[in-house]
């Protein structure tokens, strides 16, 4: 049987939970893995009384669990991204392995990682830092190893989705849904980085240049948070047949990869969908193969601790040496002409001719009408403006920015147009 | 990079798009999974003109290709069980690695392949056997690896599940929809095996192989095929805010593991009762990660071909060496001790305390009601019965055969009582 001596740096929620896994299912993990493990050194700032286990060597000092000559995988759950990244170069020359779940690393510091890591001949592992216990990375660089993808798209962050599902189904608002996150634990109480579309778009970063083989450069991915969805949009894009979700999307065509992270109105047939509460799912559609949906626990400590053992096991039979994002000829590019139906939201004047004076502005851009709403006034207090709801056909962002900026100079349209991105499942 | 000399068996539709991608993405897999394949033999029973790709050794005697020293491994895709076991024996024999996609052939003489296998240490990649192109062989046995797996329940026969689409979305009858499916190419000409629930009982036993460690045994997997859902039942279930499908399930409870594969009602908040036509979904769930579900193809000569090649790069890089279903303290069971809710159609008498007399019958049983369904007669010339629609609560498969047959019994109660299975998400 193959063994691997693993050192842990980070004791914390994740931390614990690995180690617990990897002390109480041992034997299973031999039967079903066939390897064996060996908890070498186990770095915790607090030092012992944070690591409520027996036996187990503990040390306050992070960096002797990257320099000791016993270990061989750091496992690197300390969160953060300044000194896990200074922990792990540390560790990977010294010839070590790496499993992280640390999605911010390996966004912001792919390209020298991956790189140090070729050199070194050493492994880095992070199924853990995109949907938790959902083995995407796997299905992406293995399973389907065999197919060029073109495109993908996610549901990535799970506070951002338990908060829209959370709006949609009780009619909360965004505060009030986000502070029930917060009470569940399934929102941080500094939830900035995920409602604001960053966790996701690290995500579909390193999706990307696992998917289209393109070097990390995250000025190069645009994204947006669901700061902007209000209960009216939920309302409309469900009277619509669609749901909203917060997407992160990867694309390629014609060698240039685009990656971004937007709420995006999803139709109702398609699987991604259906996709509630704080549970992830990723949709793949590759040649050959066309659509494969992954769906699970985006995050909580023993999913997580999931795929950072499925890491460890597969680094202990020879790891996947692969450069991620080496040897292609395509580019990573801010997404600009890939094109997307859109949703516009507008409030506008009560008055005739008004939908007309819309329509035609739509006409002179060439940009189709797929669908349109316009109710009665919402209420009393509001009996001079009405909301247009408008699906476009498929145009390009900067086109879909311009058209928004036409509609919101019309003396007829209130300010604060709203506009999203509908999901294409095209091939 | 690493190297595997292929030698092929079948050139059907799916051993062609194994050929051909093995040839038109050589490069693509080359940089997606660091393997260089050569394709060394074709074993062809019509001989050279069967194989439409040049530069390619075709032999019409295929154990040619199973013994052939230059062959590394086989890639076995001629079907059927009898000359595929004989071959892939005798490959192994040679010391080469085997590559399946014949879930028959796992199901039948799984415990002989994979005992020579490791006698002859050589392994066998079968992810093509279940779930065409979704790489769930490579989710159960790798990406949840740490985890003790409690139950799958899967939609795994594509033309079963196609046909059930068909019935609900077109009020079509079985054979009408039958035709149409053997017309678009998704049901064979004889499609018993699919249509019967032999297939996907076939992929279930061999899912719970790898989930539970058990060996394999046909005789004990339970299972009906989905001649016996009329419109009615699809229409009733709808009704009560369910769809039916055809689930292949595999559960572990007090070390017995049982696998069954029954049309089964699936609550339409489940995602397996969104996955409609011809796809295939298993949702699996464990311990440690809870419910992750993988959504594809289930079938088709590429999503076929993209597992295939997914298992070649596999062994390329050392394969996974394990006794699939060694070292457990796990048996393998008839299902009977394992408690479902039921749905039972009950056509009977249009008279008063009919419903009085089917209710005290679950209630002597202590079988509790959960739904009840009466509605008017069908039709004027069914002006004398009715039917009748019962969600009972949960009980085992004897119990609900007893019932069956307590409420035949029943003179208020017309012959031929129907009884689905419900889809249980519990922990």
């Amino acid at each position: 049987m193959k063994s691997l001596r693993v050192g842990l740096c980070g004791v914390g929620n994740v931390g614990r939970a690995v180690l617990k896994t990897l002390i109480s299912s041992s034997k299973l993990i031999e039967v079903q893995g066939g390897v064996h493990f060996d908890i070498e050194l186990v770095g915790a700032r607090r030092g012992k009384k944070a690591v409520p286990f027996n036996g187990i060597n503990v040390t306050k000092d992070l960096k002797e669990v990257a320099t000791n000559p016993n270990v061989d995988v750091l496992v690197e759950v300390i969160g953060g991204v300044d000194f896990a990244h200074e922990l792990v170069i540390t560790a990977i020359k010294e010839g070590k392995h790496i499993v992280t779940a640390n999605k911010a690393l390996i966004a912001n510091h792919g390209n020298e990682l991956f790189k140090l890591a070729k050199e070194n001949k050493v492994e880095i592992g992070f199924e853990a830092s995109v949907a938790g216990g959902t083995p995407v990375i796997k299905a992406l660089r293995e399973g389907l190893v065999a197919n060029r993808v073109k495109w993908f798209a996610g549901i990535l962050n799970g506070t951002s989705n338990y908060v829209l599902t959370e709006m949609e189904s009780n009619q909360s608002s965004f505060e009030v849904a986000l502070g029930k996150a917060q009470a569940l634990g399934l929102a941080e109480s500094d939830p900035t980085m995920d409602i604001n579309g960053t966790d996701a778009a690290q995500k579909a970063s390193i999706l990307a240049a696992l998917a289209f083989h393109v070097p990390f450069d995250f000025s190069l991915v645009s994204f947006e948070g669901i700061e902007e969805v209000e209960l009216e949009d939920l309302k409309y894009a469900r009277e619509l047949g669609y749901s909203i979700k917060h997407i992160a999307r990867g694309e390629l065509e014609n060698n240039i990869a685009c990656v971004s992270a937007y709420p995006t109105l999803v139709n109702n047939e398609s699987l991604l969908s259906q996709v509630d509460k704080e549970m992830n799912a990723l949709e793949i559609f590759s040649e050959g193969v066309g659509s494969t949906v992954y769906y699970g626990p985006g995050a909580g400590p023993e999913p997580t601790a999931s795929a950072v053992i499925a890491d460890l096991v597969d680094i202990a039979k020879g790891g996947w040496e692969l450069d991620i994002n080496s040897d292609s000829s395509n580019k990573l590019q801010v997404s600009g002409a890939q094109k997307a139906a859109r949703y516009y939201r507008l409030q506008v004047k009560d008055e005739p001719g008004v939908i007309a004076k819309i329509s035609s502005v739509f006409g002179e851009k060439d940009i189709s009408i797929d669908a349109l709403i316009q109710h009665e006034a919402r209420s009393k207090e509001d009996i001079d403006s009405v909301p247009v709801v408008i699906i476009s056909g498929e145009i390009t962002d900067n086109e879909a920015v311009k058209l928004k900026n036409i509609l919101e100079d019309l003396p007829e349209v209130f300010p604060g147009v709203k506009k999203f991105r509908i999901h294409s499942s095209r091939s």
